[in-house]
């Protein structure tokens, strides 16, 4: 069996490490090549003890180093799993030089989508999803035609807040924000699951990778969080993705495509009755299982509604969207403006820049200035004037 | 649009009749060039008149008649729709001549499933599932590999003894037992949806058309009918496919596979957030929707274990099966036999019949000895001795 060569950036993260936890448990699928990560020096290290690639990068090494990681390693699929919009350099470098990429990192889609696609397209890339969601969407997708396709539904499990009145929603505290029910993540994807610009965000990605417009891309909630994702067809049929809320099912997947892991035995050994009762999601024990699916309520999920505003308005109001919501998360868990503010930030700041062609100088641009106007509404809000 | 030359044995039975509303509702995509119907020679003289097929056979015209419609009507795809083994051959001769067949008569395949396999191997043509689960199977394997799959799930919606205590059900009279809760099907497979040999002769067709061994595939109870089957692969990914408790979604897709009928239109017109809910199966006005899965009580339904060992026992097991089922099945719906007493004579006819090599002489001579075997252990419940 070959093995895969791959690159991280992002090692340290959430997505990282659940990856590396993929490679070891499949030594011989996958020869980890290069490692990037932000500034745990010791964590990185000690992943480089036991994966032993050739190249590893910090923070210190600036885009130069996410560049070698990602371009010059070598690798035949770069996991993008950083934060925000830093190694937006490195991953674009990588698929115009006909590197696979694994997106983990939605801000990226969001923002420069459309380029990204482009690029693919023109060297052969593969762009393949990571996001639990956007890899059942296409899971379910393989085999089918794009004109077949009537609507497509990301599921959501709701956040924590998805009961929450709305006023207490709009004060609530950081440590509520972050006691997601069933995932395991990093903290701006546990605030903007709360906010459910998640949601909002994967909407936009989906689009991008996918090529469905916003009235062609619908979110149901399902607080199990079982099933990630359905395809409606033309025809009535329906075709859903279900695993346990497992991130390494959806990375392992984007690693190995078009092959699936063998992570379970073939047969009757590995499957009783109760496995697959479990895998579907029940508890331990129990013999039955529920699933439940709702539609959100777009009054108390404004970060929802602004999403699929950038994502109409098209050229670079998703890239705004995304790095303004960046400047309003990063406040609110600094303490400096309340939760129910945050769309507030988003929204000034959709307003006040100016739309672009989402072109690489102007989503850089755009995003810089989303930045700074988001930056000066939080200011404003944080010490009012007067 | 090429119009697909469409064939229908049986077209006055309950699956006959939904595929010709599924050609009226789509006419440019299918041309009705043959039906063959059983004794409602009424229906099919209304049928001819409205799809002008160039030829018609009825039960007067004999293994000729389907013979003629099947392989002579320049058919593109055959649906073999009847009942029980009377167009075996015709089935046959279109699957030698390389003629795609839809099989929505699943006794033929439990009967002669390797058979029928080995020669559309051999001659090109493809066999498309009909039955809703072993539809959704096959949706969800397009463009997997067959090394990937660990396990596969039929779904029953139970059928109308789901929840009714071994006792009252060993009694059950056949009004009750024709009450199924969520499917319109003829009379054997609403009875065989009571014993849950459905599922048991579903378990044996799936192995046949895909591959698996019975080990592999197992039964899940869905009483909502809106999932119909699910395949866990070894990466610990499912898929599922969904839709309506209608038999006009999975025939369509049959008759026109690789392509999806174009039944809902694209874009946002056609589909809500309610109308989502609803394909999904929520009530009307219902904004929330709910799944239950459960494995089911193997004491209640014996059919269901004697359909595995027949598959396990292999050669011509599973034709003895399905022919003992039939004549049990008529006996019960005559009035002759307790329902309890319908895995009575299947089992009594299994240990009876000596199996033999399943080509296509051993297939016939187990199917009659299983009818002569089980006709008279029929005779000998109904009438003891002593």
């Amino acid at each position: 069996m070959h093995s895969r060569r791959v690159a991280i950036l992002g090692s340290t993260g959430s997505i990282g490490t659940q990856a590396l936890d993929v490679v070891a448990q499949h030594p011989d699928a996958f020869d980890v090549v290069a490692l990037a990560a932000g500034r745990n020096i010791e964590l990185l290290r000690e992943q480089a003890r036991i994966f032993s690639p050739k190249i590893t990068a910090t923070a210190e090494d600036g885009p130069a180093g996410l560049h070698r990681v990602a371009v010059e390693s070598d690798a035949e699929i770069v996991l993008a799993a950083t934060d925000g919009s830093v190694a937006f350099e490195a991953v674009f470098g990588a698929v115009e030089r006909g590197i696979d990429v694994a997106v983990a990192n939605k801000e990226l889609i969001v923002a420069a989508g459309e380029l990204l696609v482009q690029s693919a397209r023109a060297s052969g890339a593969r762009l393949l999803p990571v996001d639990s969601e956007h890899s059942a969407i296409f899971q379910c997708l393989i085999g089918e035609e794009h004109s077949s396709v009537a609507t497509i539904l990301l599921t959501a499990s709701g956040g924590p807040f998805w009961r929450m009145p709305r006023e207490a929603m709009e004060n609530a505290d950081l440590t509520t924000a972050l006691a997601h029910p069933t995932w395991r993540m990093g903290t701006k994807n546990t605030i903007d699951s709360a906010t459910m610009m998640n949601k909002g965000l994967e909407v936009i990605e989906a689009s991008r990778l996918f090529g469905f417009s916003g009235e062609q891309i619908r979110i149901v909630v399902h607080p199990q969080s079982v099933a990630h994702g359905f395809v409606i067809f033309t025809d009535g049929s329906v075709k859903s993705q279900l695993a346990a809320p497992d991130m390494r099912v959806p990375i392992g997947y984007a690693l190995s495509y078009p092959k699936r892991l063998p992570s379970f035995e073939q047969g009757p050994a590995a499957f009783s009755n109760d496995d697959i009762l479990r895998l579907l999601g029940a508890k331990n024990g129990e013999a039955k299982l529920q699933y439940e699916f709702e539609a959100p309520d777009p009054a108390r999920f404004p970060c929802v509604r602004l999403a699929y505003e950038a994502l109409a308005a098209g050229e670079t109001q998703p890239t705004v969207l995304s790095a303004a919501n960046e400047v309003a998360v990063t406040a609110f868990v600094e303490g400096r403006i309340a939760f129910g503010r945050i769309p507030d930030v988003i929204e000034g700041a959709m307003n006040r820049v100016r739309p672009e062609e989402p072109t690489l100088q102007g989503v850089k641009k755009a995003d810089g200035e989303a930045r700074t106007a988001a930056g000066k509404i939080v200011e404003a809000i944080e010490r009012p004037i007067g």
